[in-house]
């Protein structure tokens, strides 16, 4: 076996941990040789030898006693730059930078598939990184993808439906016991979702040329009245990311979604993560692991290190395929509206005309009695539709006089037919 | 890319699963070059050209042209003899047979480590073989291990708990319906997770030396009085396996225990299985998929073949170290006892003085008004004890004359120090 020397570009929040865990020496396959910091004397949670220690990139891409550099510093132009010289002075890579992958991956995976070098992802998966070797083995053969990616949604989402408090007062909490970010504008518009969906996407395509935009929609207009009301009809609401493969066609996209209560995806609570895939024989398998964190992101770049010692690392994408995906007006699913409406006679009338205008049947509808209002919410659920019919009898909704707010759509994942088969 | 040849020896329930999706070509690092049958006259599912069936072993382990054999012929003397003799031919092997690993195990690794050749034993664990290439990986950290491993015992016990049917009923239900077999003794009296705890134990600690009995415990005994007062209690009953590491000493079996509701390892339903991995830097991830049936064994078998013909394989124990097992005295845990007592004045007082003499304090007593009868269960939680010292009171408590039959012992779950970090 050859010890691989392995170089840490960052030692913050992930670098600490995987400094931390090379100079424990339990691993006899991997050897810390540099960490390269900014400010080499800012102090660290612990000290380590200072001829480990450099200030200057080259001083890692040029050295020849270094064989895997991990780049882990954050940012994406010099996490780019990096990445791109060590590639070209002979270095694998093992990376937790998902803005760089998702920016430059075109560059990043075409170099490193025509230098024979490895760029190792787990790291941008933290804790459910455990599946994406075996994802990367059998991709072709995934059908399926249901994800919650982002922990701080998960947090946010399951904290307000336990306890009721709303999504500002909650952010506001998560942000001042540091679980989501001051400015969490990635993670609640479903951005960083995106991003490892379209990392996964790029694996099971075994493609580096993805859309740079898929559909996304994040946690934002989220109510605690849809949290009640999901909650009354069976479901949670979780952010999810979606990968759907069918004759060829990809559906890709990011978005809140209904799922029943039971499922495994459903009980996924504060900021866990889940990848929950289906192949193409039926097989369903669901992993539940952290969706942060210093030693989580830790173990899965360990992995990778391991993995390219033992010459085994496979999810990298490397052809350059473009990928094309379906048009989301053509999915077809069942949905929750809640629209907001005048109290007033004949309102759900004119509502179910348009809906049946466009052939679209309702499974459920909830009004309530409310104090006298101004408006109050009229919440259905409608039998499976094609999105863009939805969408078209919704812009005729919204027009109504009666209707006096943006009505909020949210899709309802199910099992049974043109639905994942979900675990319970 | 070298393609590898395969040939399939078997073609029941897991064989006929493999072979379909050979002869797809879908993949094309693998083509199905052999398949090895008792009978060739027998009806398939589906059929095959003649001239890739052979009714000799010999045809297949002498044959240059293949370089994979896939063992999925069950029974462990023959099947041993084939892998044996495939691995002197040169031949790798898939397997998803937990008899003849764990029967025949030293004889198959040390053989297969001393010739270079790889044993594949994804197919052991169905579904839940995702986690087998990281947790091969990652065997040194791995300190806690808790899983459900066998179908049938999970179908049962989540079926008894949802429809308050009795263990007798269900099982035979099962039976009608295929779920369980005609002699479902290896599933219900926890052998068949016990099979599966030691290869994992053999994987963690790289070791084909493992003893070859595990303290195992099924649910034979487990009534539906029990799955009621656990569920009273906050707890579901499971089946598990269990793999704790600290400080070198590693304690293994295989019991009934109650879970906490909430948790993923206490949502687990039907025959689906499920991991849940601790690692040493606190890192919890979960697994769940389905516990049998020939697609999941299927993809687990290919992910191995793949593994194989990516040289990335990395999962099979390779020394001789033999391990050791904590005595299961040792261990310290909570218990659920099911007492059965006269009832009469003073029983309880008998009883907590015994429990007072070893130390040993309650959290919960449950005894409630029952119609006149000649015994009536109490039923006590105890806080942290050692094991020894609980069996020694359990022994004096069984010989009093006010309890009517032996006590039902069952080890309780929770978060917590000394506890494992279960995912809720």
């Amino acid at each position: 076996m050859k010890i691989k020397r392995v170089a840490v570009a960052g030692f913050g929040n992930v670098g600490k941990g995987v400094i931390e865990v090379l100079l424990q020496g339990q691993i006899p396959e991997l050897k810390l040789e540099k960490i390269v910091v900014k400010h080499p004397n800012k102090v660290r949670p612990f000290t380590v030898e200072p001829n480990l220690i450099v200030t200057d990139f080259s001083q890692v891409v040029q050295d020849p006693n270094i064989d895997i550099v991990v780049e882990v510093m954050g940012g994406t132009k010099d996490a780019a730059s990096l990445i791109l010289s060590a590639l070209r002075n002979g270095k694998d890579i093992a990376t937790a930078n998902k803005a760089v992958i998702t920016q430059h991956g075109n560059e990043i995976f075409s170099l490193a598939t025509d230098l024979g070098r490895t760029i190792g992802l787990r790291g941008t998966f933290v804790g459910c990184n455990a599946l994406i070797h075996d994802l990367s083995l059998s991709r072709k053969s995934i059908h399926k993808i249901y994800a919650i990616l982002n922990g701080t949604c998960n947090y946010i989402l399951s904290h307000m439906a336990r306890t009721g408090i709303s999504f500002e007062q909650v952010l506001r909490e998560a942000q001042e016991k540091g679980y989501a970010e001051a400015d969490a504008s990635d993670d609640i518009d479903g951005v960083d979702t995106a991003r490892k969906i379209q990392i996964l996407l790029g694996i099971i395509s075994n493609t580096y040329n993805i859309p740079p935009e898929i559909p996304c929609e994040g946690i934002r207009n989220v109510t605690m009245q849809d949290i009640q009301y999901a909650k009354e009809l069976g479901y949670a609401i979780k952010l999810l990311g979606i990968i759907e493969r069918e004759d060829g066609s990809i559906t890709v996209f990011v978005r809140p979604a209904l799922i029943p209560h039971g499922t495994l995806l459903a009980s996924v609570e504060d900021a866990n993560n889940a990848i929950e895939l289906e192949n193409d024989l039926g097989v369903v398998s669901g992993l539940v692991a952290p969706g942060a964190g210093t030693y989580p992101t830790t173990v899965a770049i360990i992995n990778d290190l391991l993995d390219i010692a033992h010459g085994a690392a496979l999810m990298m994408p490397t052809s350059n395929t473009p990928v094309v995906l379906n048009d989301i007006g053509n999915i077809r699913g069942r949905y929750y509206l809640r629209l907001t409406v005048k109290d007033q006679p004949g309102v759900l009338a004119q509502i179910t005309r348009i809906l049946g205008d466009h052939d679209i049947s309702l499974a459920s509808v909830i009004q309530k009695e409310w104090a006298p209002a101004e408006a109050v919410p009229l919440v259905m659920t409608t039998h499976q539709v094609k999105e863009r019919e939805l969408r078209a009898a919704l812009e005729k909704m919204d027009q109504l006089e009666v209707v006096k707010a943006k009505t909020m759509v949210i899709n309802i994942l199910e099992g049974g037919s043109q639905q994942p088969a979900l675990i319970r």
